[in-house]
């Protein structure tokens, strides 16, 4: 029996109330130029340090150990899904990203315009990244290609070179077995994409089709003379979060992609907000209508990639300004922590376990005194991984019965 | 899919350089009669506790819980090969021990001379330990029976009243399911090797008629008139380290059992040297050959073996003092640990956690002052198994890619 068999099995309904505030990217390692500190560590969080005496402290890993986590593993596991067992491919990923709303059978490929040479090798992956205006041109110049074989192609433009292709049918059955037209490195020719199985290898010649379709447009541009498909995906088959759990979920979240993974899990998207003072009001408005919130805020991880520590301090500190006002209401079992670290000094996400906060009648406390990574380290959860945090959560919640007799 | 299968599909090849430092049997526990502290505590270790202030801490699980290691799969776990899936057999690690190359058809059995009275009843399974050249003399004896049914057997004296047998053909397959002929307890007969399979039953009954005819020349010997093997075994097959983790590898070690097991899993073996300053000084001499260099300090598992407290504080400080020497050639990742614990109060390896230290750019670093048993408890990377050490020193190093979008 897995984890998520266990707990599905002993799940309990009540009247409980949990919310998860997910600050992405939060965990960070001690920086040179501030004082040998974390962003946690060096910001003013009053409100988190009281939160922090009277709660249970420890740290969550990811995945499992030197495992750096993208967007996607890292959230399905803080939700409760095991991020090993359930994958959510790079183009649904990407699509979600874009606020595209994917039926069952669409395809999503991750794309983006690249530079060629006359021999057709790929000189530039990246094709120079060109700016989003341009691509958006070439994104429309490419768009008269919208149908091959009955199957509808969609594409729309993401940042820079990017874009995403959406492949649909009503009447074919399309498969998502397909490998990448991209071939990974520059100096490589554009790979032919080959299909695994019946349903897919139909798509594979579409695809192949709508690659030469599409650079024969293209052919007169520069840079961007071509473009790469990779992570061909449709929407996982995947247990809602409802069927899972019994909860009635409702995410809050600023940004398409993790709107889009909540989603995906079947949770209710509530209107968005820009600041973190709006995001906690609309889970005020609501909190009668749902028994799990998930509140996202990114500020913590753009700054992360962006190398920016003062700017990851400041969405920290803005975090803890606004805090009272959802303390006001405050959920039975409130938990704070981030999907991933994403250190300032690596400006990208990473490994390092990240410091995690549960508040509620029978968490517990520990000395811990501040939520911070060094103090998370001898806090009473001590260390597990992300996929038993909704485990933990329910418990909280009174949302499990006993194991056995 | 299995750690180590994530691990082996995101591997990324750069510049970076790991050096894993194992201080055999580091571990261990307070002793009364030396202020209540372990070796590590003990020790005067000022470049040690210097490293301490500036890397993370944490300890490793060689296996799990509670379970002792031997030095096989204790080094596997730290090479990132799981101990439970990769096993070395005792016949086999017997021979690395011995500098025996063994080839892929060869079977070595870990072989001893023994006392047996005149019904054919083991007395004495060691032969009163007999000394090594009264055990290297009748191993001369029993080499007179070279060859039989055209399967060679080669015999290699070990330490007192052991040895090595080691039976090849270049014809015929040899198996190595074979139980033992060493009844395990005394005052009772040998066994009959039998095999599990043909090519393993083929093999029996040569051991059998080789115990036969060994012991016909053993008949006036006394006490050793008889000898015994178990644990039949052949090379492992085995990814190379190379092939697992695309690291150009390298063994610094003085023993041939460490070697040896180094030598199965494809490292380069480097010209040993006496003093850990020659170590150390064999690294500097081929640093920018490899990109993974695995030195191994045997003294403090010996002295923890021998119980002698004193010996194994003064193989510390000896590392300690040559520690300058090689951190002015610092790798991008230093990794000092040990494979086990071989406390000196217990005198035998056990089953008790490893301090471990990973010092890089990204390692970040905790408040830990010292490289001990009891401050590495409160360390930032908190415990983990053994297994996923590796891991952790190639996020380290740059080498793993994002798992996930």
């Amino acid at each position: 029996m897995t984890y998520e068999e266990i707990i599905k099995k002993h799940i309990l309904t009540n009247n409980s109330q949990i919310v998860l505030i997910i600050l992405d990217g939060l965990g960070d390692i001690p920086h040179p130029d501030f004082d040998k500190k974390t962003p946690l560590e060096y910001a003013a969080t009053p409100n988190l340090d009281y939160l922090a005496k009277n709660s249970m402290l420890g740290r969550i890993h990811p995945i499992l150990p030197g495992i750096t986590p993208g967007s996607g593993p890292a959230h399905l596991a803080v939700f409760g899904y095991d991020p090993l067992q359930h994958q959510i491919g790079r183009g649904v990923l990407e699509a979600l990203g874009l606020d595209i709303k994917l039926k069952p059978n669409d395809i999503a490929a991750r794309s983006n315009f690249a530079s060629m040479d006359t021999k057709g090798i790929i000189t530039d992956r990246r094709a120079g990244r060109i700016k989003d205006d341009k691509a958006d041109a070439l994104c429309e110049l490419i768009s008269s290609v919208s149908e091959i074989d009955g199957v509808r192609i969609k594409i729309k433009p993401g940042k820079e070179h990017r874009f995403v292709t959406v492949f649909s049918s009503e009447t074919k059955e399309l498969g998502s077995l397909i490998s990448d037209t991209d071939p990974l490195h520059d100096d490589l020719p554009i790979q032919k994409a080959a299909g695994n199985n019946e349903s897919s290898q139909f798509l594979a010649d579409i695809v192949n089709k709508f690659t030469e379709r599409g650079m024969e447009l293209l052919k007169n541009e520069h840079p961007a003379n071509a473009f790469l498909m990779r992570g061909f995906s449709s929407k996982p088959r995947i247990l809602s979060i409802r069927d899972k759990y019994k909860l009635e979920a409702a995410a809050i979240a600023a940004y398409p992609m993790y709107r889009g993974i909540a989603s995906l899990l079947g949770f209710s998207i509530l209107p968005s907000a820009e600041s973190i003072e709006e995001l906690f009001e609309v889970y005020r408005k609501n909190s009668n209508k749902y028994n799990y919130f998930y509140i996202h805020i990114k500020g913590t991880d753009k700054a992360g990639e962006d190398g920016d520590f003062s700017g990851k301090v400041k969405c920290i500190e803005s975090v803890d300004r606004a805090l009272p006002h959802l303390l006001s209401k405050l959920p039975d079992v409130l938990c704070i922590t981030g999907d991933h670290s994403s250190p300032a000094l690596m400006h990208s996400h990473s490994w390092h376990p990240v410091p995690v906060l549960i508040h509620g009648k029978y968490c517990g406390f520990d000395p811990t005194q501040r939520f911070t990574e060094s103090d998370s380290i001898t806090g009473g959860l001590g260390d597990f991984e992300s996929k038993y945090l909704m485990g933990l959560l329910l418990a909280n919640a009174g949302r499990l019965q006993k194991f056995g007799a």
